[in-house]
């Protein structure tokens, strides 16, 4: 079957279906008849090493770390470090690599000694102990957790050079586990009238944000378990606040107390950050909801073309508003689209892998993603994010990506 | 609301909607006026750690390891070591803590230097690099993995005393990604006649297992990728078969060679091990396929209850056959059954996460659980599994598990 057949879309984008059918993609060696690639290598002539308690990944993949690693001057704990996503694949994130922001550090807490305080505008205020939280129900679900500062980069005046996790590496997807706030509201007795919370972290910062009630009692979690085991320390061990779809700030790490209250208490992190300056000189504040976004995370820079041929184009797409219903990807800068497939789980506000072939006939190529979400919301581009904004901008951007391929394989970020 | 006025079962056990209605667990503390609980603790006082390339989880959770490592004699790297379901909770494993089952140790493996050769009844035998196949499509699913012996204590003659993981601890879940296996057939053109494929691994014990071409093309999966990231080496790196469903033997580590062929080589690996012996003298072959089955992992041995009161029962349900459909669990017995809540994502051939809640009033009692798929295949007594078997019978064993809880709170292993 030519490839060519099953083209979609211009500049060599092809039909997502094109791998199912079985295409020639080259790139491979015929054997020949010596066979030589079932040789025993050395590694199959000496018994392998141990059994553990624990796995590591290979000495190989080493350099899959957390990159981009900033911290605030005069500190070493206000910062980011973000991540990989160009070597990873699928929807989630090891908890060894999830991206980290924080705001004083990781606080060192002694799990039996921490409490989870409810108090303010509720009946009957309680202190919840590790084990008394264990008694409650918990529930488990799969989400992405996005800063809300995440891919502010791309409102720069001219394209940032980097990796794509130094772009965009301060989103992750993992499973949270853990109990809904509405059963430890409900047990509180929130009084009528109260319309927020406030929540508060065990940091030295004591990072605080007012979160409406609503969304407390709809899919907020008391988080225990991340990924199947307990909260790392860099994850807010040994709770946090999720809420999701949320900016990232919102669920609150090393959760210590809950204010119900009757308006938001404009706390520092609210007010002076978090903020969207717009043109006329106002502020947007608590736009909590995460927009619908994609980027594509292979091929992207720092990954080399070597030669002609047939690539896969992958990437992630999330939404905030519930799940993606379908991500469209140009090869030729927007003026042309395929759309790409999506892997099988395709979850509410959880990250979603779509997927795509594309010939690369060795010319330049703009490549770019757009999703759209259930709701039939659609990724805008940076023209539409930049119109309303100040310069001075920042958050809450989910404008498309765009990377430029080059003749000679090399891969940039450009604005388009 | 009375709690009393739930019960749905036998002996304490309550509607799995009691907790989303708000219930009183008791076990928590009312805050007293002096707000106690708010107040500052020695770690909010001064800025936490620094960001870090590789998130660790909490000291305090340095017990959460790999449990019950046994090695053949004369061996290191021959034998198991397990998942610690008792410390764990939702759908997916932490890669660090899959279960691991090696029959000659984890081979040290050079990922540049490591070919997939496919040859046998094919029109082109052909040979992948890592980056040859990095050009094929990828997906990724969340599965179970089983080992087939995983469970097989529970026939010997009398219960076997031990924490749930020494018991169960062979199976995880993750999210794992490759290239189809159908597509690197098509493309080395599968011989008409051709039935079954031979898969060996690149360890120093050449694991060897004859798979059906069916099912290599249906949803067998060359895995890449584990939970988002390469695969770890003791799950196989750079490269695994991995068949969604079927006894983890057959999801061949440190894949090498696919020989396609007419008939199964009946390899020393499927002959003397991982067959069924009967009673009648017989062995049964093949049974790919593992079966539905479920456990309670809290309460388990090893997690003392230490008041009367509300607790939730939790653990996890799977099926080689498809969805979990169901999950009855009973607290007296199995005299009495109730149906448990499924956490939100119900994947095929996958954990899913099931809950109950339940008044321990102090007495004894028996808990278990019982699911049912979505075929309408329901989990057997341990009774029934025993029927048709010899006594020397150790895989493939599906039965439900027992514990007692004692007047004291002490959990142990029991046969109904």
């Amino acid at each position: 079957m030519p490839i060519g057949d099953d083209a979609v879309a211009g500049n060599g984008l092809l039909d997502r279906r094109l791998f199912l059918k079985g295409g020639l993609v080259g790139g491979l060696t015929l054997l020949s008849a010596s066979a030589h690639g079932v040789e025993r290598r050395d590694w199959m002539k000496t018994p392998g090493s141990s059994l553990s308690d624990e796995g590591i990944p290979s000495p190989h993949e080493s350099h899959v770390k957390r990159t981009s690693i900033r911290t605030a001057p005069g500190t070493s704990g206000s910062g980011i470090s973000s991540t990989p996503h160009e070597h990873l694949d699928g929807i989630i994130t090891p908890s060894r690599l999830h991206f980290e922001r924080h705001h004083s550090g990781i606080p060192e807490i002694r799990p039996d000694e921490h409490r989870l305080v409810i108090h303010g505008q509720v009946e009957r205020p309680l202190s919840f102990s590790l084990d008394s939280l264990a008694r409650y129900p918990t529930v488990s679900r799969i989400h992405f957790l996005e800063c809300a500062g995440n891919s502010g980069a791309l409102l720069m005046p001219k394209p940032i050079q980097g990796p794509c996790s130094s772009l965009h590496g301060l989103i992750s997807g993992s499973e949270w586990g853990g109990v809904p706030l509405s059963s430890l509201l409900n047990e509180a007795g929130v009084k009528s009238g109260a319309r927020w919370i406030l929540a508060e972290g065990a940091d030295s910062s004591v990072m605080s944000r007012s979160i409406p009630l609503d969304k407390a009692m709809d899919d907020a979690l008391v988080a225990l378990y991340q990924n199947g085991e307990r909260l790392r320390p860099a994850n807010g061990y040994p709770m946090r606040l999720f809420l999701p779809g949320w900016e990232g700030n919102t669920s609150v790490k090393w959760l210590r107390t809950l204010k119900v209250v009757d308006e938001p208490a404009m706390t520092r992190d609210e007010t002076s950050k978090y903020t969207d300056l717009q043109r006329d000189g106002s502020s947007k504040i608590f736009t909590f909801e995460m927009g619908v976004k994609s980027i594509i995370t292979k091929p992207s820079p720092g990954l080399q073309l070597h030669e002609v041929g047939v690539y896969p184009i992958s990437g992630i797409a999330w939404s905030g508003g519930g799940r993606i219903r379908r991500v469209d990807v140009s090869a030729d800068g927007g003026r042309s689209w395929g759309e790409a497939a999506l892997d099988e789980h395709v979850l509410p506000k959880s990250l979603t892998r779509f997927r795509i072939p594309w010939r690369w006939d060795g010319g330049p190529a703009v490549i770019l993603s757009r999703a759209t979400d259930e709701r039939g919301e659609v990724q805008p581009t940076r023209e539409t994010v930049l119109g309303a904004r100040s310069a001075a901008g920042f958050y809450h951007n989910n404008c498309m990506q765009a990377w430029r391929v080059d003749p000679e394989g090399t891969i940039t970020h450009v604005y388009i």
